[in-house]
């Protein structure tokens, strides 16, 4: 396949403008669902009705078959070699989004008597804050609430507990574009929401007790959900849970202990699949430093009409939030933000206003979304402050 | 898209045989996931890369666009043009599979107390039955197991709780091909997975207080799972439960209290305008029961070499159960039927081995089966009792 994504690529980058293009590719700047790579989505057409001489789509074949077998091996196996995911782990696909999690990772790793630590940075930690609420032991070891998340907790502010089942925090803010470049050094197992920032990037696995992820950012489409955990710690679970609500259940069954969304996984294989023909996590990583430097360079060259709200330190990779119209009086102007959101979509820059709870702007950048896509919106953004500012 | 479907299905018709033919579209007896209609699969195709001029695929569109909420909307209301759903009841795509809801049922609609009762006839009931074991008082109403599940019960063996929280069965059971006829009448709301006869024919929904069904058989892909629930029934669940395992939390946000897998929800909304333009639920009704027939027949015309062990009143339209190779002796034998399953498949009919608990074989005949397709299973069978009888 890497000749074909190579290829691929460079077609799409001699269709990127900023200009309007009927029938050509968006650049799309989704917070998730997202970007898939082009040629991911060009083999899923080219398979899509018979896969492989099956005479069937993938997503008619049994979830039990040798050939989707093989395709769930290939995500997994894909998935281990581009984390260096330990042997010590477990890696399952299960269904329900990052949402989900708020509600199995306390159920199955929150022991009696020992709280859950909690870094408390946006509105994602607050949504399992509220999962936790209805019957776990937990506490708030730092929050950034009162600076609006616009950074992640420093080492100095946070108070673990001694005894605690688990720390947990979530990689990157979405809504916030906040980001940890450092991990917080815990006795306790880390519990990671990385939905929005899971291979963007080389990860040190073995730092964490469990990892999860909804798919729809940086691994395919939603509605398949990654979980890797440290195969001793899902041994912590009351085996009178709910059986698919254990993580045991899928690590033993492999992720077949029911029908798996088998598309998505698929789909999942193949993404993985073009990242390591893309240079693998390093790969990535580089090309998404320059994404997100071309984009901040051109907020902060941008005299104030630009703003990013965010500490440096903090900043998002993947989520690039900015406010429009900034002035001596007001960091931005929300009639100029909807004006720049409708001129972006018409230009074929789709998805640039920022999450309906906060407002403003917001620029996803994840794995498939391409330098030249960036280029486009960076060349938008001067015209529109050359016009409006 | 009505004209597509009947062009598509007619040229399909042209390939059916019962000759090994590579690159052809299989004869597809899967159990699920199963057969999906051409024509919606040349849709899905044309559409992938480019969903009707947005520049990007549906995966790839935000769930709270307008143009998904425009899809998440056709699904529901073409499900409830299909089934005449009336107004008190809502409908939600939700994750997890027909499994998932072996958990949220009970967990929403038990009241303390008053037991669940349960009509059990296999496989997928005892699943169920395994759940309400983890701390749900219920009762097993009647049972077919004494009889090895080859019939529903009777009318008169089922003994139901004075005061039930409601009554549990599920309508087909996709293992050991059995089927109700005729509904169980039950002061007590009925809840039933649906999950392999839902829209195969006209339903009177008012029967029922809940039916649930995971997509793969004859509403589209894995991965969604459609829950239509008399809404005063779902607020009866405890308000401290997990905020994604009350069905409140979906109907209040029509499924989109989070990211839902939006392809399987469009696809489950180009199935679901396919069954329209297929005469809706009573054409598709005459089909499936042309095609059960056709299969049926072939069995018991063929002087016991192939054997239905299903009571003739209790035959599932969906998945048909049989065994090769019977004798005054035995009643099929596993040999010859290892035989047929690989044979079929040289041959182009995918799926045929029945599931892996039973033995013998099952053809599913899901809606989107074709008359084609079950002459080519019957042809094939006639030519293997020729050649090995």
């Amino acid at each position: 396949m890497s000749t074909t994504a190579s290829g691929t690529t460079a077609a799409a980058a001699t269709n990127s403008s900023a200009t309007p293009r009927a029938g050509k590719r968006a650049h799309n700047f989704n917070a998730g669902p997202a970007a898939l790579p082009l040629a991911v989505l060009e083999r899923i057409r080219e398979e899509l009705i018979d896969y492989r001489g099956t005479g069937m789509s993938v997503m008619e074949m049994s979830h039990r078959s040798p050939e989707f077998e093989a395709i769930n091996n290939a995500a997994e196996q894909n998935l281990r070699k581009l984390l260096a995911i330990p042997e010590d782990y477990a890696v399952i696909f299960v269904q329900g989004g990052g949402s989900m999690q708020f509600t199995m990772a306390p159920m199955n790793l929150a022991l009696p008597g020992k709280p859950v630590d909690v870094l408390h940075t946006g509105a994602w930690t607050a949504k399992a804050i509220s999962e936790l609420k209805k019957g776990t032991l937990h506490t708030i070891a730092a929050t950034t609430e009162p600076v609006k998340f616009t950074r992640v907790p420093n080492a100095g502010e946070i108070k673990l507990s001694a005894d605690a089942s688990y720390t947990y925090l979530c990689t990157n803010n979405t809504i916030e574009g906040t980001q940890y470049h450092a991990l917080p050094a815990t006795a306790a197992p880390l519990v990671a929401d990385m939905s929005s920032d899971i291979c963007s990037r080389p990860l040190d696995v073995s730092r964490f007790g469990l990892i999860f992820a909804g798919a729809q950012k940086n691994l395919g489409p939603s509605g398949v959900t990654v979980v890797i955990v440290r195969k001793d710690l899902a041994e912590r679970a009351d085996k009178n849970l709910p059986t698919l609500l254990q993580y045991r259940t899928h690590i033993k069954e492999k992720s077949l202990y029911h029908t798996p969304p088998t598309f998505a996984v698929y789909i999942l294989s193949l993404v993985t699949e073009w990242m390591a023909a893309e240079g693998g996590l390093p790969g990535i990583q580089k090309r998404n430093e320059a994404k997100a430097k071309l984009l901040y360079d051109a907020i902060d060259a941008s005299g104030g009409y630009y703003h990013c709200p965010v500490e440096k330190a903090s900043r998002s990779l993947m989520n690039v939030v900015f406010r429009v119209g900034g002035s001596s009086s007001q960091p931005g102007d929300e009639n100029l933000e909807k004006e720049f959101g409708k001129q972006a979509a018409a230009a074929g820059l789709v998805g640039t206003p920022g999450h309906r709870s906060v407002g403003g702007m917001r620029a996803s950048l994840y794995n498939a979304v391409s330098v030249e896509d960036v280029q486009a919106l960076v060349s938008f953004m001067k015209e529109f402050q050359r016009a409006k500012g």
